[in-house]
């Protein structure tokens, strides 16, 4: 018989989790750092221990539970997400992969199950981009971490630096031992609310995700000539706003065309009165995907686009590549959803998450379950508890098929 | 012998007055009320005094410099324009009229030329949109004042009441005394640098003004659904800016069929970030032009396309309708420029002016001369002297020739 999680015991973990932070809308503001976050994670914490598991925090607040495998010579199989959430966000992002992690040790301690690979649940600090950075838990994790980074500004104006030591951790400290944990998983597993609605529309309640995008960024800018709108004839104008509106529906298009997706985010004009012709118009584009040749593609249709043809100013101003989850974690997650009688679709995570970071010195995968209406950083987030519980039966098949696996 | 005014003479008085606020840009800097602008106005004051006039102030601060005429019953023909300036703002506008005007009184004083009306030339006061509202001293004249706009807050932040003390003068008599001149002129002539390109471009220096236009200001919404430019597919978006992109080349393409201006000069994107999809949209409207029937299709075609295509909110935010010069007036501009031989053509004037305040109760027109490159409000504005000349000498003529007329 396959082994399942309790269903009931984790709609509890849930709810006392959610009760760290509460807001009055029905979601949570559990930031990282502050003490509505420390808390909930002394909660989980706790909560290992209790199941036997050896905890610890490292420099960036990760905390680490360790539960013993038969092997002594093979790394963890690990899995887990983040408590830390946005200001007035909700209640299932990174808190349900969290908690779907503590079933996960619940279901194999209550069975007795013996692993030979040691377990471990990983519960992120600061994966939310709240401390002017996302994923800082995770980047220090595998040592992607430099002394900019530790000198971001927050959303609330203080520095990183400042929210660390509130929270009594040391900067150089976190400086000094990035990296520590990289390469020390055999695998790393997450499980996520989609924050989409690919799922909710197809009608399938598990997402073996393939990868996070890649994110390219760009600013385009469109000179004209700043005039008077009432004195200058249609015909001696030299409209920025005109010649920018174009560009709009072109970024759509080719998105499309390349099956990515593409947005202008922002439009700036200069100077801006009713009463004058714009003179300039500033456009904030995006581009992101899964595959790294298909944005390239992308940028260059977008530049000869903006540049050749319409003589604007083209500037790259941010590229992240894409980043390809790992075959073999991929297919666990497959034969897990089978196992269990659960559809299953392959898509890719259009946001960022600590198993992408993870994912680029580890072999990491994840599992999306339904977010209803895609809403998500919303106290309005939701997913039927049901799909909560197939998407933690799943990641529990895969860290017991993947602990089975000789290649592991 | 066609009589003409003295040009050496003109480019003297004009240099003095530019010297009042001059700034080190070679602008200049008069704004309504200010102390620059009470030196300028008491000069040419003294100026028309020396000629035999008298001056009076009204309780906007309007100059009024009168000479007598031969036939008691008749009221006078006036001339003017105004002498304040925008901040940092160019030599010509306004200030050309004014010094014009000066040197036809010259001329006629040193001819000792006999006229049957008396002759006005009036030194408006605040016609630039510093105070919260332009055409302030002219909308006195004519009594389209209330209390609301004597509350206006000018560019500085502080009221136009605190200007007005400041410059020793009352607001509750402004309001008492609103509308005594209406009606006291036969006629009201304004020169005034174009402030847009058409004489230029068609290299005619003698542009007779057929009225100023109306404009009509819209706001257009257009509401989409704020979502995740990443984890939201190309189809299940509903993008505010790609809905509102196709409006901008709809009103210049609308703009142009209709023959009037057509100027979309902002738009505001919510929430305008580069990794949301636009949740709305403001884009603000504006159409002008000399027929009230046309701008009425123009309106009526924009309301069409946003409300009923689009499914976009549509607002009137304001309307001025378009007002036409005297056509006796005109008339006599048009014989000036054919008795002194220069090249002319009919305009509408894009931009509002004293002389369309005034025309709304009194037989009124102007005449334009060539800006360089249509540039205006800046240091930068530049009309060559020989039009200047033109211009006056358009000014003198048509101003003797209407005072010939029976029927004024």
């Amino acid at each position: 018989m396959t082994l399942r999680v309790d269903g009931d015991r984790l709609a509890e973990d849930f709810a006392a989790l959610a009760g760290f932070g509460a807001s009055d809308g029905g979601g949570v503001t559990r930031v990282a750092y502050s003490a509505a976050d420390q808390e909930a994670r002394d909660w989980i914490d706790g909560e290992l221990e209790a199941l036997g598991l050896a905890v610890t925090r490292d420099a960036a607040g990760n905390s680490i539970g360790l539960l013993a495998g038969a092997d002594p010579d093979l790394d963890p199989i690990a899995v887990g997400s983040h408590t830390d959430s946005v200001p007035d966000g909700g209640r299932y992002d990174g808190a349900l992969g969290v908690v779907a992690g503590l079933a996960c040790v619940r279901a194999i301690r209550e069975e007795g199950i013996a692993l030979r690979h040691p377990l471990a649940l990983v519960n992120f600090q600061s994966e939310e981009a709240t401390m002017g950075a996302a994923t800082i838990g995770s980047r220090a994790f595998v040592g992607d971490l430099d002394r900019k980074l530790i000198g971001s500004t927050a959303f609330d104006g203080l520095s990183l630096s400042t929210h660390l030591r509130r929270a009594g951790l040391d900067p150089e400290r976190l400086l000094a031992e990035a990296g520590a944990w990289d390469g020390r998983f055999a695998a790393f597993l997450e499980l996520h609310v989609e924050q989409g609605a690919v799922l909710e529309e197809c009608a399938v309640p598990i997402g073996i995700v393939q990868g996070v995008v890649g994110i390219r960024r760009y600013r385009i800018n469109c000179h004209g000539v700043a005039n008077h709108a009432g004195t200058t004839p249609m015909d001696q104008r030299l409209d920025a706003l005109v010649g920018a509106a174009p560009l709009v529906t072109f970024v759509r298009d080719l998105a499309i065309s390349l099956g990515i997706v593409g947005t202008v985010g922002n439009v700036r004009v200069l100077p801006g009165s009713a009463n004058v012709i714009p003179g300039r118009v500033e456009l904030d584009v995006e581009f992101r995907g899964g595959d790294q040749a298909t944005l390239l593609r992308a940028e260059e249709g977008l530049r000869a686009k903006a540049e050749d043809d319409l003589g604007m100013e083209f500037t790259a101003v941010s590229a992240k590549p894409p980043q390809a989850f790992a075959e073999p974690v991929l297919q666990a997650f497959e034969r897990a959803a089978e196992e269990l009688g659960l559809g299953r679709t392959r898509l890719w995570s259009g946001a960022g998450h600590d198993a992408g970071v993870i994912a680029t010195t580890t072999p990491a995968a994840m599992v999306f379950v339904p977010s209803k209406d895609g809403i998500s950083h919303s106290p309005d987030e939701f997913t039927d508890h049901s799909y909560c519980v197939a998407g933690t039966n799943v990641l529990l098949q895969a860290l017991i098929g993947l602990d089975a696996l000789r290649s592991f």
